[in-house]
């Protein structure tokens, strides 16, 4: 027999719709919505009710890109998959997307088998992976039409970390072609590292050790080049594309461009993108490198042309890029040369609440918050509509939202695993009151109800926005 | 007590969603959504239950762009509001916006007011009006606020028909600071009619005087000349613009600039422009005549930017412009000189099977249709979610359409009041089974069940697309 | 027997070539040059010899833009063609290229004939007209084909100034059609001005008459629209266009759209928009009246976007506009209503110094201020190789031009026939020292050596530009 | 004494000016020209008369991009130094600018005094290098600056052919910087050789290996896209580039863009892609292997995107690119596998005939063909005024040119060291006369009187033409 709970009195709001309405979930998924007062609604009944009287009933957050125990420059991201996802769930955030890592020589398999192990057991809210590949080659080729099939979807490239994670264009074009014929998404991370080494290495040689540096080589004209290039590329291997993190205004021109051709390119920005900027890489005393990652932050000004993609829907998602370093030992190892600074910032848990502030400050509607930050991510990896929505049959990944409270982000009092805020002392207005994810309530009233093992691995099928 | 519709079976289509899903309709409006084979749906009963299994449940279409019993050339389109809604409504449409019309020197107030009356206890399905004004000045510009209170809340001006409709473009510059601070949308024929005067008397001063010459002196370049002059005006102005009938790829080009700028510049197409061309317009024997309208059919080659256009979502809103004038005794009144043809044709009823077919062909998704057809002109002119979709809370404007079934367009076998069809021939793949306006079957099977005024006066808020 | 002048010494500067160069003149026209210092030049022997060592040698310049005697809000133009041609030839002018005015309601004819009588025996220097065109209809259509063949080749309109000048796009489109058939060029003045007067009136409504106020409503937006429009029309009618006084950075873009796409379409700016802003416009004490032109003076931030049209060429002509009206009497009529101020300022004596001082702060080349102060203007209109060039054949129309003297611009010391400097102050390296006009010479060493009547009319062929 | 050449009475056209004037030469320079029946002119006498009545007097052609004797896919290009500068002489030309190799490995220095080996006394005309870098270090680095001291001020690079010539971005970067500081200019072949490569290989393994795969592989999107990198790299560099042999429509596009913003940025197209198509690459029998060039013949629809260029500005320079395999022996190498086609055509002196017979089709003007064919390249690369112009104290190369000559092109009849003609069976009008090169003349009313080692190695200074 069917367990049911019934969220009453809500203004249920989803990318397309506002709608004053009931929700009944039966197990674990929403079975029905009734216009609240109806007597539809009026004559249900359930285990469990939950009052929504003046707060929003939202879909749960999709974040599409996240590094949990992510090893970069020597070390490994802060968060586990555990204290991660749990963070996650405190942020509104019930799915998130992490990327599986090839080692360069090794096969995909063995990479995403790691990933799978890692988090398997541990996750406090459902969760689906990318694929990582650094090393493109005949046998990781074939590899990718069994990745397609078994969930994963969506394959991470990089045009920057020569040595490292690079692909070189004739790479990027065979996996764009593979991807094409097998209906997987290329990701690509679109800047010219092999320039931008260069001036990393100039930069140095001059004594330009500090973090500020860092946003001063990775040129903002360079992650338009590359954005360029791999909309080229795309076109050439006809494949879809999809660019992660975009910074720059000169990047998201090019994204208007190739999509004012009908071109099937997206592209993804993160809230760091759109809140923080130069200005932050510029603190002294060493604290710039609490904003170090890449691409990189950029002069304030670059983030009107952000919002406006948005608003456009020439970049139709926020992801986090989520991949924290504490200051304290990991930051750090990049004192005296800023190219050793692990590049990353903490951000699941602040994602939907910085996102619902634009709302209150007019950079987008309500319905455009929970798009971008919910459907969007779901439909452009093949999660839809499981999650990123509520109607009749999705997962019951729900949150229970006040927009009205009001909030301090602070390294105090946030549970990602890492020793700072990038928001610190930012005073923001909504919060997350209760989380379900399927059905289960893992926040309830702001406490902890959930539990590592109860989010499950969920296979993905292709992108859904493709003409 | 309520009166209770179910329709089982049937997959949900929606401008966001697909699903399988059961919807109960109490008192004419949408109380529940429940996921087929549910708990939830299993529990529920009707009076009235309608088995959709293998049809599509849709939202009835919305077409925002008729023009019933309109006054043009010395004589009035043929479809009554009685005559045109019923056709609407054998084509899956249950809600047009009209346009009221004002006379120069009259009141709009008067305008609107004969408009009421022509449609009250006519209409078959739900409908509102726009105002055509044809005389900007002081006193008319007062009476828009006033429009917008009462739900008149778009106006409608002409860049085209000097002495007729025309306004300058002071007056249109006046009437969009006007409608800035009113909450009003400027809907604008964009096409440089002074330029195109001269260029049409040249034309019969040579002796051009078929149908085809039409399209010939109704140049792209001075449509997409006006659209961008509406657009720097509605800059000027701080307004938002809705430019209706775009048919030039190059008029396209200036929407797609315009909405990479972030600017509130949306565009409308026809079905006409998508499926017909100057190939029509050229037909011997005067038959060319039929698919003379203004903007006029353009070559073929601009259709792919149409298609285009509406899946970059450059272009919004798919109306039909419908405006039949008969062959016989109408259409003829131009024989010897195309100026003197009635611009316009019949279509109404072929709107949503058309876009269907656009589905089937590849151009647009299975949502796409819905958004084009129900939800954005809904939204685009203040009557969602009341109309334009499936939701909780909704009207029951439903339309149960048979995916697979194939008809042929044909003036034989149509409802409008017009002696001919602009694609008479055409077979199409889809077809109208049933439709409901609110909750009421006036569609049974293909039985006309409806009755003149059933359709409601639908007064409207303002453009809920604005940035 | 011919009279011999040799210019010895000095660096001939042309559009094309730097060459150190002796340059012979016989008869009014330069017969030959011969590289300094070869046996050929060595040979030459010549009643007067000029010394030029250490100056450049330049062609006279051709000013394309200016009104002398120009009636304009009730009033005339301070320079009459006596003092204006003084004027120009002191500051190292030898050509003007004026404008002749239709009266509405009367022939072109009468309009032209009437300057040719205000000039008659007045100029210092050699003159031409265009012919303004302030009532398009088939009498004056006619007449243009005359005009051309006897050398007035070029013919301006007016998108604003409704009501006197102004030519709606019926009109303006007529007008380019018959200037596509017989070779003329249509000169237009940009702007929207029935959209312009809207804002003026509801400028003054509230109370903003200040001088600054010219500036503000005259908006950037409007410019760029009416060159928009006017491109789209000779587009349409396969002809040809020349944009005087561009002074918006939108209206550049649009210009450099239009010739990338490889149009016939060519851009003229002026002085004043390239070294005074709207800073100006807001001097106090209505000071700002001395900069009340159209196009308006723009915010500072447009003129680098003139300086980089003029070096990508997507601007071609540097002519002055020159439109004097004195301060006290003149200008003083719009105190406490803009709209009353005479549109103009002085400048035909300041454009080639400040042309030069260009070249000394780095935006254009030396030889680059030559094209577009004397080869371009000459070429576009049709007075070319005659004018423009230092070449065998070529009017000896030719100044020594101390590159190193310096001079500060002043009221004080101008000969202009008004009472006050644009340039009031402005220190400028480079200064005219000598002139002559077809071998004459009318400045020697800084002394005015001139006569009225020396300049003779100069009848033009066509544009010498067209693709 | 010096010795005294004087032509009489042709019609010298220069890119700037077209006058009737005589041209005195003393001791291989000219020392001045003379208006044609002036008492100056008539005053000349000279040891040596050349009557040039109803012909042209055109400056001798500067082909900027030659490859004599050049080491390509394991053999060397069919023309010496002495038979393709003697054919340059036949075809017009009186300077070629040809590219030293440096071999990877080995210095710049090394590369470069082997080429002024070959090259000396064997000429017939001057002669000047561009310095291919195949290996971008530090010490080519350092060794640049010292070649533009030396006269070799321009570079060349390559982001095709990796493994032979390919710089990667990071060179290519540090190359720019270094000649930013140094003066010099990048040339660049712009395509995307590793994203190429991978499109051959592939093309290779399905079995199509005929000549026309090679214009398949070798897309334009990849030379757009190489070509919008190489502008996004000097815009990092602050460095001016020139992009040679542009043949897509869409590179060209990316040029207009980057002058539109005022770059330093230009580009060369060469006859082949003005004249020639995929229509000949995909002549039967491998003798399409004739046409294999890179960047490839392009679809004929591009050459109407190329001449528009070259009318716009947008293309500067008209060069050959000359670098001839014979059929029999060398093109054949690549039979069956259209990748071992030597790529290169004969064209050197086809050139200024095809651009002459451009100006009898209307592409472009007289002076415009002066200008791609002799100016420019002087100006682009340093030689002028000493080559590309008639003017005192120019070099004395001069072509005496009858427009009015027919001739039909033929490896019959043509003087290059290769047995096929690209231009088989062309009719064109006009056709070189007579060469003087130094004043000395090397073709004589079309009889060879010149003599290897008359030609003369000739120093650059910098590119004339950066803002």
């Amino acid at each position: 027999m069917s367990t049911r709970t019934l969220i009453r009195g809500g203004l249920v709001v989803t990318a397309a719709e506002e709608i004053h309405a009931d929700v009944l979930i039966e197990d674990g998924r929403i079975a029905a919505l009734a216009a609240s007062g109806t007597a539809a609604a009026g004559a249900w009944t359930a285990e469990h009710v939950i009052d929504a009287t003046g707060k929003y009933v939202i879909p749960g957050g999709v974040d599409a890109h996240t590094h949990m125990e992510f090893p970069f420059g020597g070390t490994f991201s802060a968060d586990s998959f555990e204290t991660g996802t749990r963070a996650a769930a405190w942020g509104g955030t019930t799915t998130i997307v992490d990327f599986a890592v090839q080692t360069v020589g090794h096969p995909l398999r063995e990479g995403l088998d790691a990933y799978y192990a890692k988090a398997d057991g541990k996750c406090a809210i459902d969760y689906a992976f990318h694929m990582i590949v650094s090393d493109v080659n005949e046998r990781t080729l074939k590899e990718l039409d069994l990745l397609v099939e078994e969930g994963v979807t969506s394959f991470k490239l990089f045009m920057a970390y020569p040595g490292v994670f690079y692909s070189d264009d004739g790479q990027i074009l065979r996996a764009m072609q593979r991807a094409s014929a097998n209906g997987g998404l290329i990701m690509m991370h679109a800047e010219n590292g092999i320039a931008i080494d260069v001036l990393v290495e100039q930069a140095l040689a001059r004594g330009e050790t500090d973090p500020r540096y860092h946003g001063e080589v990775r040129r903002a004209l360079l992650e338009a080049e590359a954005t360029h290039r791999a909309i080229q590329l795309a076109r050439v291997a006809d494949a879809p594309l999809y660019v992660v993190h975009v910074s720059a205004e000169e990047a998201v021109a090019e994204l208007a461009a190739a999509r004012d051709k009908g071109l099937n390119v997206f592209g993804e920005t993160c809230p760091q993108y759109l809140f923080l900027s130069t200005d932050n890489l510029a603190e002294p005393d060493f604290e710039g490198a609490k904003y170090v990652c890449s691409t990189p932050l950029r002069p304030r000004e670059h983030q009107a042309a952000l919002w406006r993609g948005l608003r456009t829907n020439d970049l139709q998602v926020v992801s986090t890029d989520h991949c924290p370093f504490c200051f304290t030992g990991q930051k750090e190892l990049g004192r005296g040369d800023f190219s050793k600074i692990p590049n990353g910032l903490p951000g699941v848990e602040n994602r939907m609440d910085l996102l619902h502030q634009a709302v209150v400050d007019g950079h987008i509607s309500r319905r455009r918050w929970i798009e971008i930050a919910c459907a969007a991510p779901a439909r452009m990896f093949g999660l839809y509509p499981k999650k990123g929505t509520i109607a009749p049959g999705a997962d019951a990944d729900i949150v229970i939202y006040d927009p009205h409270a009001e909030q301090v982000m602070s390294a105090e009092t946030h549970h990602m695993n890492v020793d700072y805020s990038a928001y610190e002392g930012k005073r923001v207005t909504g919060q997350v009151e209760t989380v379900l994810s399927r059905g289960e309530v893992v926040i309830d009233a702001r406490t902890y109800t959930g539990r590592a093992g109860h989010g499950l691995y969920t296979p993905r099928s292709t992108c859904q926005y493709l003409n």
